[in-house]
């Protein structure tokens, strides 16, 4: 029956005489031949599409796609991995085999991110989920190293994706360390190791880059890693050292070469102590490990962050985030961990989880949940111009067309009352045009702000413990219902800070029902940051005896494990207190230093109800 | 007949009783309003667009969008008036008044730009042209300030566009200037006036922005102005001092304030003379003042530009370019004009023609005309890599789809082959993925270059003087019909450079037709940069014996002022030149220092002509 010479004919029998005589009339041998090339590839990708949708999760393995542990820049797998993913259709897991990948920008995809809290810019995303549903990265117990200026993960306008079961790591840190060997008033003597590259010329000190690495280079700062600050870090302690502060260097240091990787930096007044390690930070949040905007469903499980040039996890405008079995740790060799906070979430919604993590020696807070204001720059009849003030605000989408919105005053931080937004033009990434559904509140001015009210998460934080960072333990700037407990604490700062400001930081916060439960904060406060071992602030500079910004707050079968009478409670502008059944223990960790504090400051604050029986 | 309660009945008389029962028939009253509402709305813009389309050109006067000189911010009203004139359809003219307009960036739209040989990022755009076809800026003879870090005007994707009668300049330079009050061996001791912001903080110095500028701040290097060059200019002859070079800071330097705004800066074996001025400079181009892209038919005539944070004009994968009495030179109380070069031509076509303009005191060359090589970083299989090495050649569209290129030997200039573009794939900003028609030239290797072959663009520059400024006075990098007459160079280094390399620029070059004419070359190569007054070079390191990159050199008429033995000409892998008619004259400008040189240095040439007869 092989009456045709087509393909199809060739290689199976023509079961309908009739249908084969239509098919031959039909078409000529050239053409059959397409239509069968054309029909072969539509009903593969149909049956693939099939498999992913009912045949649950489609593993893609990483070297499948040519990467291989210790080989090249794994960045162009990755990318051709992630398209398979999604041509699928289905829930896909991406899996890599344990031993260490690296990644270079050669095969990585580009996006112009605005993240906040962090540096804007255009990055190439190694990882680069975009527009995904039900996606898994599973390391596999792999170790990621991620060379030059990339941004390691980002996952943008996605669900229900998982990370899980590998270290990030860097291969040039953005926070440059050095040995401290001599200290005197006029500066200090500081050896630089060989994987903290630097030079001195022309009598400044310059950080630079790792020479010879193929796969680092890619943008213009690749060479030189700048820096703002110097702090201190004790080895001994595995911390921050006591007392030690932010240096700042506002650019580059005079700095004298001296033998081997020896440097004399002169800074009149240092006091540093040696053997400790002093490390140079603070000039540039490029690229987080994890940038996560505008999805839903996180999952981070079993994941080690050694390193990040920028925080660690920033989700924003996202909802249901958890975080779990998670490190923030430095790799051998190195002191300090992440350039900034090891998570940040801002405008999130939904449920953030973070539950048994260990955070330590990142150089910012272990998490800050907040939300955003805007400033009022302008206001011309019905229309409103705003302003995102801080620099790392930059682009942030905070309202939404039809969204409800609350106006609030910049020096007291009332809330001046609600409005719809009617309609929402962006002119730039700084500045908005609004219009709303009702007139302004008339006590509303150019300078006060605009915040979105929105579903603010609930924040469950559990079972971590979070020590040896720069700054805070947490900053709780969050409305939702708050749970903090079973965690260990030992902040260099105040353990747990509620804060929000409209005026500075712009960061919009008020808790309105949070319990403090079951934690140990363990020896906190023996640096320079914060009032209290925990404390509630605002940026409240007027109207004190009116404004309460943060509610409900209680504080219940803690153990504070204290060296000497820093406060364990600072409250500014609180109304509703509950303090119950917390002990407090001596500790011997550090010298005592505040003598005559007072347990508890309370200032402009209602409803304060402390019950210290059996405490001390 | 008012039978209806319509608007419309209520002001007109219902000619046709039966058409209005219909109406009334059809439709209720609330309908009724609303439809005739929507068909007064569809009739106005129905008949503007009429009206532009055969009344000729539209007229914008910017004061009716709000505008006047002297007040605010009039970005927004720039931003408006665009749009009307986007809106228009037909040719249209925004025109502005004498005076002075400020534009920072509240009401300015932003574009990510990859602008070739300026750094590329998100830009505020004042003047953002996009799309357009037959705009005219007519400034009327304003002045346009900008404040902070603003684009001030980028056209892309637009064709006939024109500017015309206004200058250009900016609230704070990018390149800081102060006067030399001491030098020694040790360092300068120089007074910075009060428009040069600064501060020696923690021992070294660093520049600053205008404090208290409303409009000024925009981006994140709002406040600090990097340098990384210093250089020495001659207040005296209104030119960078004699034999004065560029002293790298690499950074910020070691400084002491002194009283006043003095500040000693300490420098290792500078030279340097007290009275002159010194210019830091090198941080950055961020912000050209005309950014064009993809552009056609575009025209600059009777423009300033007094200063720039970037390059004066810079236009790429354009086609057809007229700059006519223009003038690139400082505003009062300055001594530097642009960052950059004035005006600069990257991949274009058609015809350049540079015609009665003054450029002076610009940190670069009054015009470049180049093309560009990428890099074939990997050949896998047909799939060639590219990567576009230098960091301000990242993303530019170097290939078309079906386009022909032409493969380069990176060291040795010849080329190898030419193919057809089969597919191009755009990784990110740095790398392409290619395929060709053919097979790769066998010679071909990781390491060479690849370039796309356009229509050269025919060059005519005349009647230009060119003084003051650093390094050249042109570099022509290209292949079109090129003329060069009735010119006045006074350039520090080498007057007029044919160039090209393929392996540190990647500035693609290679002249086929030039001629030379009428110009004079006065007291030229008074500074470190070049060879000789006229010089052809090229990045050629291997088979000099048979690589000639430029090809058809003719100098004719020409009349040369010199100061001493500097060689008139310097060639090196030329094909072809003619030396015709120039005149030698001596000059008194500046003392003798190349006392025996030759006046032609001639290497790897072929079909050298030089006839000095009556020159000398």
């Amino acid at each position: 029956m092989n009456a045709c010479g087509c393909q199809f004919c060739k290689t199976k029998n023509f079961a309908f005489p009739l249908l084969q005589r239509c098919w031959n009339f039909l078409f000529e041998a050239r053409i059959r031949e397409r239509i069968i090339v054309c029909m072969k590839g539509f009903l593969s990708v149909f049956f693939l599409a099939l498999h992913c949708l009912f045949a649950g999760e489609q593993v893609f393995k990483i070297s499948e796609f040519g990467a291989f542990p210790g080989k090249g820049d794994a960045s162009g797998a990755v990318a051709a991995a992630l398209k398979a993913a999604a041509a699928c259709g289905g829930p896909a897991r991406i899996s890599f085999e344990k031993g260490t990948y690296h990644f270079g920008c050669a095969g990585a995809h580009e996006r112009y991110l605005f993240v906040s809290n962090n540096d804007s810019g255009l990055k190439a995303v190694v990882f680069l989920i975009e527009k995904a549903d039900s996606i898994t990265i599973d390391g596999g117990g792999a170790s990621f190293v991620f060379h030059g200026n990339v941004s390691p993960f980002a996952a943008i306008n996605s669900r229900n994706v998982k990370f899980e079961n590998f270290s990030v790591d860097v291969s040039r840190p953005l926070v440059s360390e050095g040995k401290i060997l001599e200290a005197d008033s006029g500066g200090i003597v500081v050896e630089f190791p060989e994987n903290f590259p630097y030079c001195v010329s022309r009598g400044t000190l310059q950080f630079r880059g790792v020479d010879g690495d193929p796969i680092a280079l890619y943008d213009d700062f690749k060479s030189v890693y700048p820096y703002r600050f110097m702090l201190e870090f004790d080895p001994a302690t595995g911390a921050f050292a006591r007392m030690a502060r932010d240096y700042p260097t506002l650019g580059e240091l005079p700095a004298k070469q001296l033998d081997g990787r020896k440097v004399r930096i002169f800074y009149d007044g240092i006091k540093a102590k040696p053997g400790n390690i002093m490390a140079f930070w603070g000039g540039h949040r490029k690229y987080p490990s994890f940038t996560i905007s505008n999805c839903s469903d996180l999952r981070f499980d079993n994941i080690t962050i050694h390193s990040s040039l920028g925080m660690g996890i920033i989700a924003q405008n996202s909802g249901n985030v958890e975080i779990s079995n998670c490190k923030v740790t430095p790799s051998k060799g190195r002191y300090i961990s992440c350039a900034a906070d090891a998570t940040h979430f801002v405008n999130c919604s939904g449920k953030i989880i973070l539950r048994n993590n260990l955070f330590e020696r990142q150089l910012d807070d272990a998490t800050n949940i907040h939300g955003i204001y805007e400033q009022i720059a302008d206001i011309s009849g019905g229309r409103v111009l705003t302003r995102l003030v801080h620099r790392q605000q930059r682009g942030f989408e905070t309202f939404v067309s039809g969204g409800e919105v609350e106006f609030v005053k910049a020096s007291s931080m009332i809330c001046a009352g609600h409005a719809k937004v009617a309609s929402l033009e962006r002119v730039n990434s700084r500045y908005k045009v609004l219009e709303f559904d009702s007139p302004l509140p008339p006590s509303v001015k150019v300078g006060d702000c605009i915040s979105r009210v929105r579903d603010y998460p609930q924040v469950v934080i559990s079972g971590n413990i979070i020590r040896g960072n720069r700054a805070r333990g947490i900053l709780l700037n969050c409305r939702g219902k708050t749970l903090v407990e079973n965690n260990i604490f030992s902040s260099p700062g105040t353990a747990i800070l509620f804060e929000g400001d409209a005026s500075f930081w712009f960061e919009q916060g008020g808790i309105r029902d949070c319990l403090i439960k079951n934690n140990t904060f363990d020896s906190c406060k023996y640096g320079v940051w914060g009032r209290g071992i925990i404390a509630v602030g605002s940026g409240i500079r007027a109207d004190m005896d009116k404004s309460r910004y943060h509610k409900n707050l209680r504080i219940e079968g803690n153990t504070f494990r204290v060296f000497d009478k820093t406060p364990l409670l600072y409250a500014y502008c609180l109304d509703g207190l509950k303090w119950r059944g917390n002990k407090v223990e001596k500790s011997d960790s550090y010298p005592e230093s505040c003598k005559d504090g007072r347990p508890f400051i309370i200032k402009y604050c209602d409803n304060i109800d402390i019950d210290t029986e059996n405490s001390f």
